[in-house]
């Protein structure tokens, strides 16, 4: 895999970028945006439209943008960790050596998916998930009173939290009957605290989430669910399952009422649509629906091979970034869904991202000359205009934004309320968005002026359902991916989370007074009882 | 008070700033952090400690922080905002020029408060709010059927729901038995949709907040509830309650139950101490705890005169900022509380900080020649390890932080587990994020190595209760409002967002095809039916 390891910089398409970036397109000059640019720079895949004329190309930028994946072999990357490459790996330097296959848990859908052995480990946890979901909706699953179940809570953190979280809240409007998923994951107690007290656990499943089944917040965790089952005189073997690795910690059936398995080749922040995120699916929104968003993602997976940056949106999403971030020097990304289903989309990114590419080392150990992943934070829309969009239209840094927006809303309940319907509102202010950061306004004002050529992306659907969310992950999943292979980086490890971690099993010995965890700096080390002394708490 | 307004970059201080960031203090130098170190870099407030000695600060950064407060009058400046300056305004441009007096409201616990008109009128509207909540307590409130009420839906937008939903999540512990509220804030019907569905209208009220009377989102979703109701068959006036200003549109005793008062020296985003935030709080944790909330944040206003800066908190931690942001260059600040009750508080600090300060014209309407407000972002710890910490560690874009913990949880419940407690697991970890950032290690592993030098402070009280929330509230409001006065900008205006909503009124007229908006573009404008038509909207 390594001959298609690149150093972009030393690529000819880097060079020629940091030519034209010295003078970008302006789109705040008059008629900057004609109706021509607007339709020409319109990209698709099934059921999204990318809108990104107001993005600062123009054809040249964009012929080098193409060049650039191409002397990046982006597209061959792309293929090659679908097919089972050990991409995850510094080459030279210990490290995770796995392949990189969340893709392979979604091509289901056609007779020869690309990594067969990791398609049919999918295929039969979802065969294992569908008996779980029958059983359930036939009765033969009840608590100790034959009544059914009508929550569940989700145990996990990181990967095991946010992703499945997101999409939860995203496809809430297509929650089955009685059905509904509550979510534990900070080792805060009061987060445990403040759900275990609003349920009924006697109808209450938890769904033990962790590949390691070591991960100190969700065993911590997982042990005061227990525990609250337990006072409650409730059996917790009836009502927990477990979705671990084969062979960890967890994977001990006795203790659960199923297990379902992930693999080592399904990094956390990619595990949404395994059984990570498929068994709170399956029980909130029913198997079709877990099924058709499945068949969403793998829709963007296949398309995303198109080696025309035009005609590959994920790609060309990859690019747009890169552009702003490497030559035209923005380090934040804000991503606005107009859609409040989609509120905690944005922290699922946030991880999905910025865990990925938050890197300062190539794919060869070496220190890289270039940025890497940007900050990525954002806000549903409306909302956000009456948040931070002053900073965004009138600020002294400039934020590149993706904004999401779907022209149907999910409920189908809406009002025309002074000639116009809320869905129409919500429509008419995310395009004028785009607009006013595009174009801006003169004023003699200079309070009122809008400086303008701030650059933004528009991704639209028709309707946030099971399929356009399965289509909206994968394509944040593939720009994410794409990004790391043309800068080179490892975007499926996480070795900067290791310090903290190890530094606070160092906190906790003399918290709690207990050797229990190996310190890797000194014990005595002055900062370390400095800071407990600082805190109030030596 | 023009007088009080200094350009910062001319003043002596700034200059000197300048030369110290060429060599700033490096915190992974070998005991760079010593004991010494970490315990004279501590400021208190009331229960608030700030440990800021893993900023990359020293004695002489200091003392130059202090001159640019003396020099820019910055409690100069805040004094004169507290006794009624009009302090939102553009010298010599058309502007609001109104004063700025969130202070004043909860300014009630002294017998000669700074501005006594201001104060008066806050006491008579929470005069007003006891009687309210005294009345659905004795039952002389209640529904038709003489029930009482148990919820309560909070329609509003920006400041009239980021600040009062962050508080209510973060005291949401102290919430009385049977009161709970919901929140409908997005012009996206969906947001009204979810909500209404999982609640008994009939036990409902309805606080519809907008100190204007007119915002859109909000006019519209109260209509959209009205509507609820009354295909519910109940009357709506005998549910709803108003926040506005006296004489709005919304100011009419007979459309609701009551009707409460902001005025035009509070701005949304500073409102969250009157009742914006008051009549929802008190209505779910009780009038007694939403005081002790009001009396935490005028503690802080109280002891944000101090002109010593290692004696005020919420000065020292606006000049940490400036630091960061104009001499370090670091373009975003990550707000970071160990506390998932304040899992909504970020957001709304990103509204108070970012609407406030995400300008570029100062006080005298000039283009200012410096950075002014970062970026603001953060999600709680230690879920946010499990997300974008992989950056803040290993990034190419360094992030100052703010931590914000507590010794002790909320609800009292907790279990030690493996030796341990999970608050003191919490505790634990917040406490190695700060030294991990600052120290970093060395490995002969590229990839394992972490270069730390990333400055961060810590926020630590003993325990998030209502008190505490007003300081850790009033903290920020006072932070950013001492930045803004030494950026020499209005920090209490929000120009930037109008553009967006005039563009949004002609988009609306397209689309419905009604002429209810007038447009500041042309109508006809190519860009505007070129984007419908891209959309797939003409």
């Amino acid at each position: 895999m390594d001959d298609l390891y690149h150093a972009p910089d030393q690529l000819p398409a880097w060079g020629a970028l940091k030519s034209l970036a010295e003078r970008p397109f302006s789109l705040n000059t008059p008629n900057a945006l004609t109706p021509a640019r607007i339709a020409a720079f319109t990209c698709r895949t099934a059921s999204f439209k990318l809108l990104y004329a107001t993005q600062r190309i123009d054809e040249s930028t964009l012929t080098t943008l193409q060049e650039l994946a191409d002397q990046s072999e982006a597209t061959g990357q792309f293929l090659r960790m679908k097919r089972g490459a050990v991409l995850n790996r510094i080459v030279g330097w210990p490290s995770e050596n796995r392949q990189v296959l969340h893709t392979a848990g979604r091509d289901l859908f056609r007779p020869d998916p690309d990594h067969p052995e990791a398609t049919a480990q999918a295929r039969k946890e979802c065969d294992k998930l569908k008996i779980f979901l029958d059983d359930l909706d036939g009765g033969r699953i009840t608590n100790s009173k034959g009544e059914p179940f009508t929550d569940l809570i989700n145990v996990g953190i990181g990967g095991s939290d946010l992703g499945p979280r997101a999409i939860y809240m995203a496809l809430s409007a297509f929650r089955l009957d009685q059905r509904r998923v509550h979510f534990i994951s900070n080792v805060d107690p009061d987060d445990a605290a403040a759900v275990l007290r609003e349920l009924d656990l006697s109808h209450t499943l938890v769904n033990v989430v962790s590949k390691s089944g070591t991960t100190l917040e969700t065993m911590t965790n997982e042990e005061l669910v227990r525990n609250a089952y337990r006072r409650a005189g409730l059996e917790p073997s009836r009502h927990f399952l477990a979705v671990t690795g084969a062979g960890s910690p967890m994977d001990d059936p006795k203790r659960y009422l199923r297990t379902f398995h992930m693999f080592d080749y399904i990094g956390g922040r990619y595990s949404v649509t395994s059984m990570v995120g498929g068994l709170l699916l399956g029980f909130a929104i029913g198997y079709e629906n877990f099924r058709e968003f499945l068949q969403g993602a793998s829709r963007v997976d296949l398309a995303a091979e198109q080696p025309d940056i035009r005609k590959n949106l994920p790609l060309l999403l990859a690019l747009l970034g890169i552009w702003n971030r490497n030559f035209l020097n923005y380090p934040t990304l804000a991503v606005l869904p107009y859609s409040q289903a989609l509120i905690r989309f944005v922290a699922h990114l946030q991880q999905c991202d910025m865990e990925s590419n938050g890197k300062s080392i190539n794919r060869h150990g070496e220190k890289v000359n270039y940025q890497t992943g940007p900050i990525v934070w954002g806000e549903p829309g409306t909302n956000g205009q009456h948040a931070f969009y002053q900073l965004l239209h009138q600020g002294t840094t400039i934020v590149p934004t993706e904004f999401i927006g779907f022209l149907q809303n999910q409920y189908n309940e809406d009002l025309e309320i002074e000639h116009s319907t809320s869905q129409e509102k919500l429509v008419a202010n995310l395009l004028a968005q785009v607009l006013a950061l595009a174009s801006g306004k003169a004023d003699t004002n200079p309070n009122r002026a809008f400086p303008g050529n701030r650059p933004s992306s528009l991704l639209l659907a028709e309707r946030l359902t099971p399929g356009t969310m399965g289509e909206l992950l994968a394509i944040y999943e593939t720009k994410i991916a794409f990004q790391g292979f043309i800068w080179n980086i490892n975007s499926f490890d996480q070795e900067g989370v290791q310090l903290g971690k190890h530094l606070s099993g160092t906190m906790l010995r003399h918290l709690s007074g207990h050797p229990e965890v190996e310190a890797i700096v000194d014990d005595d080390a002055p900062e370390v009882r400095a800071i407990l002394r600082a805190a109030g708490l030596e």
